[in-house]
């Protein structure tokens, strides 16, 4: 058994640093354990084995929470998801629950209990209804005995206070997590008033996921944290960004860049933007960091590199690498070997090897703003026939 | 137990395609189990579940080939590059065939023992003391009986010739392929050339891996094929490129771009990317299609789903990939929905989202050249002392 | 002798269209006729040739203004500029009024007389020096009877406003530009505040020139204009940007990035960039529109070619020059006959041609903040001396 | 009178650099002078003024060449062309050699006179009627006793060699220069076989002009010069290039690039791309350095800055021009002063400001290759009536 661990806040106001993990659905999905488009879990149930590899990398780069891989998990979503395995929400979160738990127990890490923004709310359903698909997953979550509860990716606070407020039945710390940038949330909320709003609502932890780019969710959080300190209120503060450059997205994020989802390479951060992130996180009084799509464990272990000095330790997967390039001195080429220094790879401006390609993306709804403003309105379908009749609408555009 | 396969050379003069695996020791850098520098596969015996479930999602993938991940695991190279695990040669090779046997009897895919060029070599030791250390390689590839053998990465035909020699000894099928580019080997031999020294080597396929990007790769085949048919000889090709682009390289392939190996990612290549690298390959009348270093098993699933025509079948892998991005019509957002379409990813030219980087390099070796020529002469170090002084060396420079 | 023309208010209330000319001290640079640095007209005394002649060029675009190429023509300037030729500031502003007057009477183009900031306001000198600055300048305006006066290419909205009150002396219509972007002036003064300031200091034009590209430009001139509407105010309004893209400058403009002067070949706006920035402009609402630095003729006869339609006629310049690219035509090659299309010039991308470059750079003052803020505080030199020294001090950084 | 000045063979022969002058067609072209699509120099008899002065700007830049404004002025061009003037050949290359004359009389340059490549060869008349076409042109320059003659701008070696002859018969000096790559000409004459042609024809000058960016000729010219020195042949070498970066054209040159003619801003040179020109040209031993397309006097004044060693003299345009930025010293923001220096704008990679175009293009007739290749084959229209109906039929496709 393993010994009985710091809890999430404690660690927080010890002012220790805590570590995220990185992003299941980009990383098994180039593994082949998850299909893009509906982005659901069924991989817990149906290939354990794969996402407990993913769970081990993370923990090796020194992650301390392993986020239950319950992403998209609510039974509205599975049900409109092509969900054909007939498998119930239940089962998917609770295997959720048992492999990160045992990965968990493999080292320093607590169990994080994940719920994400639901159909039921985009279709504008009533808001028992959201809050009962939240109960239904967080009833696994208490079954299963997480260690704390983290509500993420929401688009729309209103829905997140709702998920943050059934989430504190539990009496488990909770963590808010608003998938959004600086201009704030879908209906124009911003970054300070959400923050306030959550913090009112229940979380203890408040910050960003997804959606944008590292220096731009570090700078929204930084709005965030101002709200709250201007409201006279307390919280910690959390981040967990994607790891790919989104310099040229509007206020949807990255879903909006024409490279969405399957062109997204040319963005991957190297592991030397991971190191400028984790200061500029720190430094921006966060201290719950971490990442999400894109993400994969050298990019964590990179934090944890960063960040070595304030933890006093190194993370187990650096036993396979030298700090700032140090490897590299063992390499067979001298010109190689002179690359194992800090300076060079923190100044490099790495090439793309496109010359065809540009540097920036004009977002696609700019583009639909203009020629059909309808089609951005429209709310998430919440049945297949309602789906399709939406994609041949789309389609005639 | 696992039906009778038909071999690699069955397969080959039936004119099936077969599908290689994808880059190791970049893929388990990245997951923080090999070394970046060293490069060597201690994993294989001290990370055992970790490479096991890298060999399944390439099967998953549907490659035909499971290489064993035997790269740089010469008893030479271990020797000089900070194996101070205290594993043998012997023990590192037993544990690579023993998984890649695990999961190729999961599907239908044969094992190939594979051996790399030596230190030996490039410190002019004696052609008796290389051939001794793929002897020894060999021996392990024998007494766990692989399928075939693969003589990859090298930079020298001869090195490669004696390599095949060896292999040829055991009665098995043998490949050769050279890390060479357009321009041919270090020493200035074509690729016809080099391609006919090693078909008369006893190679029944030749071809070339690693430090070039697929069109450069495929492009450097076809030479080796124009000068096997002129020189009157038979043989069956294959490529395994890199899974970057790389325009900008000179004749020492990716290892000279200052991005080499820590800051490659706006190079990695899209799924779509590969979608055209494996026609165009096929079209060279290149059989055994395959990948090297950042090939991730979303890229070998993309040959294979190219391919499926051909081969009659999709991969198990797409079960959870829509063919040209149909996964996307389960999106909920109606212009993410509008992109499942293949004009739409064929014809997208993705941006970087690095305004401040350029889109080529200069390789390095090119300033070399002009200034410390003899740092470029060197052979490789086969002492850790010998090591620690030709950085000393390059540093001052 | 000419007939008598409308004035710039008259063609203003009426609603005309107004196109102003281009930038003369990069032009006649790059013709070698001024020098890059301390960027003063002698010219207009030492080459009446070159400078009548790029005078010409803007009138066969169409401009309707002839401004006086007196840009740092004050004393002031001219004495610590190494003006060692020993022209008085009138005989320089003189001459550029005779060559501005001569070839206004050509065509339709009226007479504008340009003050710019002064070295005496930027050393802090007192309000009634700097405003004699100005004065011996108004003196010769109206001794050469110019058809009106700017204030143009100023930092700081007080030495404009001096300005302006000075040139409303002279009972001539006065119009107000500041090189500024959409963060406002030098101290921080708000665009809208700018133009409020600027129109009770008597401007019956305001806008800005110099120092950002088009768009940029237009984007200010709009907050302009909100904030002498909501002030209750009428102006007109003019914009004269630049022909440089500039996407990556701060409140300094384009004098920060590290291109200036000498390397802003690639920033170069194409005509089809021009013709967008004059719709635009004129959709702001905007009816004096022309250009500054880099602004060469074929960028105005692109504007008057695109507000053809609103003005009634097309360029004199036209009869060499086939509308979106009609003249091709007539070209030798079928597929560069395909390109005489408007769909063709509105959508390309062009390509730089330079794969090592990026295409944005960080601007020069962003390192300089951190490191020496100092320098950046300084004022401008008003003796050799004190410039030397300055540039000295800045050496030693 | 001006004195008698050293002819064009005394001065290479004397080993002195011979410093030519720019591009008239697309610099008076953006002064709104040519028509690009016809590109004929109708404006030495519409606009002396405006042709006079771009010849001064050369000289003033030290240009020792005033090349006759006759480019495309033979009878067949100038009557297929739109020619509605109802100018003759003869009063437009006769207004031609008066402009040069006068301005090269003002300095020390020397007049040349030019023919260029004909409609009726590429349409295929008879040997006699195009060496008709050249004797025509070649009768002004006799009558008005041009220092020597050049022939250029020929795409097709055995014209130019026609040309040669034509021009021999004058008893002046003969320079011959091809638009052409290191491919060849367009049947695929190497260059070192077309300059062996070209000498033997009479040329005592061969090199090339236009189509390709300078260090692409410079490369070029090297392979003529190898092939004359291989058949035992002399000559002098003439490079006159592209101010444009075309890293990407095939052997058809700029013309084939999409941004040709009207979207080729980001790709132009920088004076210091300028100096590397001129170094390389030097270097190579080619002696006659001028530019073709894009040249403007800056461009050629950075030429005579970089040679001034060698010629023991710098440029009349140095007056207004600090060597490597130096009049930068007199900047009045210190961090520009900064930039007063070689090494910065040696090293400086100048952005495009362009972040959403690429770096590289790809060529239209790659595209046409696959698509119509009958169009490329294409000859020459001849007519208006021909020309139209080429026009319409390639729109169809």
């Amino acid at each position: 058994m393993a010994p009985v661990k710091k809890g999430i806040l404690e660690r927080l106001n010890a002012g220790e640093v805590v570590i995220g993990d990185g992003g299941f659905v980009f990383a098994l999905e180039k593994r082949g354990y998850v299909k893009a488009g509906p982005w659901t879990p069924e991989a817990t149930v149906q290939y354990p084995d794969a996402v407990r590899q993913l769970q081990r990398e993370f923990l090796r780069a020194r992650s301390n929470v392993m986020q239950t891989f319950t992403f998209y998990a609510s039974d509205d979503k599975l049900e409109n998801r092509g969900n054909n395995l007939k498998l119930t929400g239940a089962q998917i979160n609770e295997a959720a629950c048992d492999l990160a738990r045992e990965v968990a127990n493999e080292g320093d890490a607590l169990v994080a209990g994940g719920v994400s923004q639901t159909p039921s709310y985009l279709s504008c359903k009533s808001e028992t209804e959201v809050r009962a698909i939240f109960k239904k997953q967080l009833d696994v979550f208490v079954r299963k005995n997480v260690d704390f509860l983290i509500a993420e990716y929401f688009e729309h606070v209103e829905e997140a206070e709702w998920a943050v407020q059934v989430l504190k039945t539990s009496g488990k710390p909770v963590a808010a997590s608003l998938c959004i940038g600086p201009k704030g949330d879908m209906h124009g909320v911003s970054p300070g008033e959400c923050a306030v709003r959550l913090v009112k609502a229940g979380a203890q932890i408040v910050g960003v996921n997804c959606h944008f780019d590292p220096m731009t969710c570090v700078e929204t959080v930084k709005l965030m944290k101002e709200g709250v300190e201007k409201a006279g209120l307390k919280a910690h503060y959390m981040v967990q960004p994607l790891a790919f450059h989104t310099p040229d997205c509007n206020c949807q994020g990255f879903i909006d860049l024409p490279e969405f989802p399957f062109g997204l390479e040319p963005r991957i951060l190297t592991r030397w933007d991971m190191h400028k992130y984790a200061r500029e996180a720190y430094n921006a009084g966060i201290r719950f960091i971490g990442g999400c799509c894109g993400f994969e464990a050298y990019h964590i272990r990179a934090i944890a590199e960063e960040l070595a000095p304030e933890r006093g330790f190194l993370p187990s997967a650096s036993e396979k690498h030298g700090s700032w390039g140090a490897g590299l001195e063992m390499h067979t080429k001298p010109w190689v070997r002179a690359r194992a220094r800090r300076d060079y790879w923190e100044n490099l401006k790495p090439a793309s090897g496109r010359p065809q390609c540009p540097s920036m993306s004009v977002p696609d709804s700019w583009g639909v703003t203009k020629g059909h403003a309808d089609l951005m309105q429209q709310k998430e379908a919440t049945s297949k026939e309602e789906l399709e009749q939406l994609f041949d609408k789309s389609k005639t555009h």
